[in-house]
C-alpha cells in the first residue's frame, strides 16, 4: 500500500515519484521500466523512495489511481460549463485527444493496466462510464436526448474516445481535436442514416 | 520470420503449434508465456518447434496475424448475406462479442499487441476500419447513410465494437450480444437526441 506522507515536504516528494514513473513506465512500459530509474529521475537517494513504496507494482497502482483522478478533474472543468449534454461529450472527447496528445505515456499505462493491475483499469473505465451514464441520464430527463439511454450508450460512448485518443491522439496528429469530436458529436446526435430515408 | 513448412505434416504441425500458443499466451499473456510451454502443449519434441520459428516474438507475430485473418473471415461470412450496411454493422458487433466469449484469450493477445508487437496491432485496426469504411460508403452511395460519413466514423465504429466486446465478451456476459448490437445499431442510425427536439 501507498505511504502516506506527514510532512509537506515529504508530500512534494511523493509527486515527483509519480512524475518520474509516469515518464519512466509511459516511455518502457511497466516490464522494462525499473524502481532504480524512477529512483534517478526523482533525484532519489539510493533506496530512498522505498519510504514511499513497497514495489514497483505498488508505483504503477497508484500512477493509475493518479491518472483516474487527474483526467477526471480535467473533464469535470470542461463538463460544468456546457450549455447541454451533447456538448459536454463533445467537449470530453476533444479534452480527451488534447489530453494523450500532451502525454502519450499515459495511454499506454492505461492500456497496459489491463494486464498489470485489471482490477485498477476497471475501476478507471467504471468511473468514465458512470460519469457519461449520469450525463445522458440528465439529458434524457431535461427532454435533450432520446428517453431510454442507458449503460450499452454510455459504454459505447467510452469506446469511441478511447479508441479516437489512440487513433488521433497517439498514432497520428492528421486530424485536429475540435474537427473528430465535432464529426463524432454530430453521429451521435443525428445517427448515421441518410435524412430522406 | 515464419517457415513455411513443405509437407502436409508440416502444416497440421504449425496449426497445433498455433492453438497451442493461442492458450499459453491467452492465459498467461506474453511475458508470463514460454517456448518450452507452447512445445508442451502441441507434444512436440524438445527443440522442434524451433522448425517453425526462431523465437516467442515470433510466434507472437504471427498469432495476431492469424487471429486478424481468421476473425476476418468469421466477419465476411454474416457480412455478406446482409440487407443492408447498418444490418451488416449490427452482425459485425454481434460476431464479435461472442467470438470474444468463445476465444477469450484472444482479447488479451490483441490488446497485449499494442506493446508487444505495435505494427500488428495497427495493421489488425486498420484492416477493421478499411472494411467499415467501405461499407459505409457502399451505404452513402446506396443512399441508405448519409453522404458524408468518412474515416473518423469508420474509428468511432471500431472503438464502439472494441470496447462492447471487452465488456460484454470478456468481463461479463450480463447482456445478451443480439440485444447489445440492436441498442449501438439504433444509436448508430439514429443518434441519441430526443425526436422532438
Amino acid at each position: 500500500m501507498r505511504k502516506v506522507p506527514r510532512t509537506r515536504r515529504g508530500r512534494e516528494t511523493l509527486v515527483t515519484i509519480m512524475e518520474a514513473a509516469l515518464q519512466e513506465f509511459g516511455e518502457k512500459g511497466f516490464h522494462e521500466g525499473s524502481i532504480s530509474e524512477i529512483s534517478r529521475r526523482a533525484n532519489l537517494a539510493p533506496g530512498g523512495i522505498y519510504n514511499y513504496f513497497d514495489s514497483k507494482d505498488e508505483i504503477f497502482r497508484a500512477l493509475v489511481t493518479d491518472i483516474n483522478v487527474q483526467f477526471r478533474d480535467q473533464i469535470a472543468a470542461q463538463v460544468r460549463t456546457a450549455a447541454d449534454e451533447m456538448t459536454a461529450e463533445k467537449r470530453v472527447l476533444e479534452t480527451g485527444i488534447n489530453f494523450v496528445r500532451q502525454h502519450k505515456g499515459i495511454y499506454r499505462i492505461v492500456t497496459e493496466a489491463e494486464f498489470i493491475y485489471p482490477e485498477g483499469h476497471r475501476a478507471l473505465y467504471e468511473a468514465l462510464v458512470e460519469r457519461v451514464g449520469n450525463r445522458l441520464r440528465d439529458g434524457a430527463l431535461s427532454g435533450e436526448i432520446r428517453p431510454d439511454v442507458g449503460e450499452i450508450h454510455a459504454w459505447a460512448i467510452i469506446g469511441i474516445n478511447v479508441m479516437l485518443a489512440l487513433r488521433y491522439g497517439v498514432w497520428a496528429a492528421d486530424e485536429a481535436p475540435d474537427r473528430v469530436s465535432a464529426v463524432v458529436n454530430d453521429m451521435l446526435k443525428h445517427g448515421l442514416n441518410s435524412r430522406t430515408t
